[in-house]
């Protein structure tokens, strides 16, 4: 039977939301990772050094046992630069929201005015925060990225010290920047490596893969797939892992969010092996991003076998992407 | 109260089902419609006369007066010409599916080749048989419709008396061809000309505007309110109001189709109202269809008013576009 063995895999955007749901999630997440980049945008969002501290001891009270390091975002707002010294320790990175554009980000920020933004970021770039974006307009949902990329280019030319990662990036657009600009990085989901618009709405409408940034189109996938492949240097794995109550996601008006958390070294896995790339996921899942955030996370050794594995229907009431279907990897053994 | 007067409206694209899903809908469009033009896409397809003369009576048998008329249409498929001779008589039009295109589109066309389907389009040409199309390919779900405008193409050069309507068009493409070829004519739906696909997956995702073809970009939306608004001579209302029962709309998997009869008329006196060009309203609802199709519908007269209707939740198990919303105009008197 065809292994492969990934060491410390590092998941760099997840949500694991809190209370019960967290502790119905974090196990799910602390079980194949060694740790994760966890998104702050709870109600409330995590946005004090006490919110960072006790949403950390949260998590992990909520995972079984000490191999999983929950890495602590912090909600952008503009913030002093005494207030960023204060938590400079204490978080991997801040997480900016354009203002009401996903799940619980109401107080995010309304205007790319760059002077407004500019104490906020030069003071990041001078104690080395980077700052994560989730890079979408208001506009139309196909175009919202793509239109997101000049807001990219003022950010990142403006501050050419501060590591500005574009988070779960969908387009060509998105994947052009990353050798525009040495100071761009991203992330990318394992549902954007294998989704287009077709699969939430070509067919029969799938609730289950309806998330923000939407999927996008052919071509779109291909240049992801492209950097991903290759492990392009400055392109992380970030699953975006979005759980939601079963029932917000099977009505009208189901909310955005596709939960892979359970499943995704299985399909990073499996995509990889299909493109015979396997010798580069260890880069894409872990080593980019030690590299970029300059962290070590703790020995983790994960082992995946090449047979099938039926994807569960629910894990506590949360459906996850593909429920019911089998995958052709499985998760061996965790050490 | 402002009011507005419709003489004899038609929908020229209407999916009644059958049994009791068509004793539930039927009534409805009946109420308000002079007439409709009837898919033929039940399992099995209505495909010969028995089924035609017999659909055609079960609805009749389903609405509860005289004054409704529906023009029936046949099932493409390659029929010889003695055949269309026999059912010239009885329906208005044939309508071609692309196979596997829709609901209950299995046995559609597979393959465009103008000479395996010469026999069957030039003995229309001769009877004088419009052909009805949804025209969309199997490609990106964005790009469908675009797509399939090199077949329309084809087909209207290839016939050039062929009467060949596109049916739902969507976009700025297919309204592009109507001055392009003397022989092609389009049908608008009501929801075609409100929404993008941001109010379909935007936001939330609402299974209740998900339809095929699915609604696309704002300059396709401004392309089709264009024509509509002007009332283009070559261009219909046909709702393909498309009732589902809630739980195949509501669930993994929903079902396309937008239900838009019991609202349709309201909705289009709001748009156009909106606009200023309600005096060309009659023409898009009616007078358009006359001269295309030569039919002369028997009398009847709607007077819609402007004033607050609150769309019901559902009607007997199907949930309407808008449920629950209050819409400007209603429904005043049907003489």
């Amino acid at each position: 039977m065809k292994t492969h063995t990934l060491l410390m895999p590092l998941d760099m955007h997840l949500h694991l939301r809190d209370a019960v749901m967290l502790e119905n999630v974090a196990p799910l997440s602390a079980y194949s990772y060694s740790g994760a980049l966890v998104m702050p945008n709870l109600v409330p969002p995590v946005a004090t050094l006490d919110d960072v501290q006790a949403y950390k001891q949260r998590i992990m009270a909520a995972v079984p046992n000490d191999y999983f390091e929950p890495y602590m975002t912090l909600f952008y707002k503009n913030y002093d630069k005494a207030f960023l010294e204060s938590v400079v320790d204490d978080i991997l990175a801040l997480k900016l929201y354009p203002a009401g554009i996903t799940t619980n980000s109401e107080g995010g920020v309304s205007s790319f005015d760059i002077e407004e933004m500019r104490p906020t970021l030069q003071a990041m770039s001078d104690l080395g925060m980077p700052l994560c974006v989730h890079g979408e307009t208001d506009g139309f949902v196909m175009d919202r990225e793509a239109e997101f990329m000049s807001i990219y280019e003022n950010l990142a030319s403006s501050f050419p010290k501060l590591k500005i990662i574009m988070e779960h990036i969908t387009t060509k657009a998105a994947v052009e920047m990353l050798d525009k600009y040495e100071n761009l990085y991203a992330t990318i989901t394992v549902h954007h490596l294998l989704l287009t618009l077709d699969d939430v709405v070509g067919g029969m409408m799938q609730p289950h893969l309806f998330c923000k940034p939407i999927a996008k189109r052919p071509e779109d996938l291909d240049a992801l797939l492209s950097v991903a492949l290759q492990a392009h240097p400055k392109v992380m794995f970030g699953s975006d892992s979005a759980p939601h109550p079963q029932h917000k996601k099977e009505s009208c008006g189901c909310a955005a969010g596709v939960f892979s958390a359970p499943i995704s070294l299985q399909l990073l896995c499996e995509i990889f092996d299909q493109y015979g790339k396997l010798d580069n996921l260890q880069a894409f899942v872990s080593d980019n991003a030690q590299n970029i955030y300059g962290i070590c996370p703790e020995f983790k050794e994960v082992v995946l076998a090449q047979r099938p594995f039926v994807v569960p229907q629910n894990y506590s009431g949360v459906v996850p992407m593909y429920a019911g279907e089998t995958l052709n990897w499985a998760i061996e053994s965790v050490e």
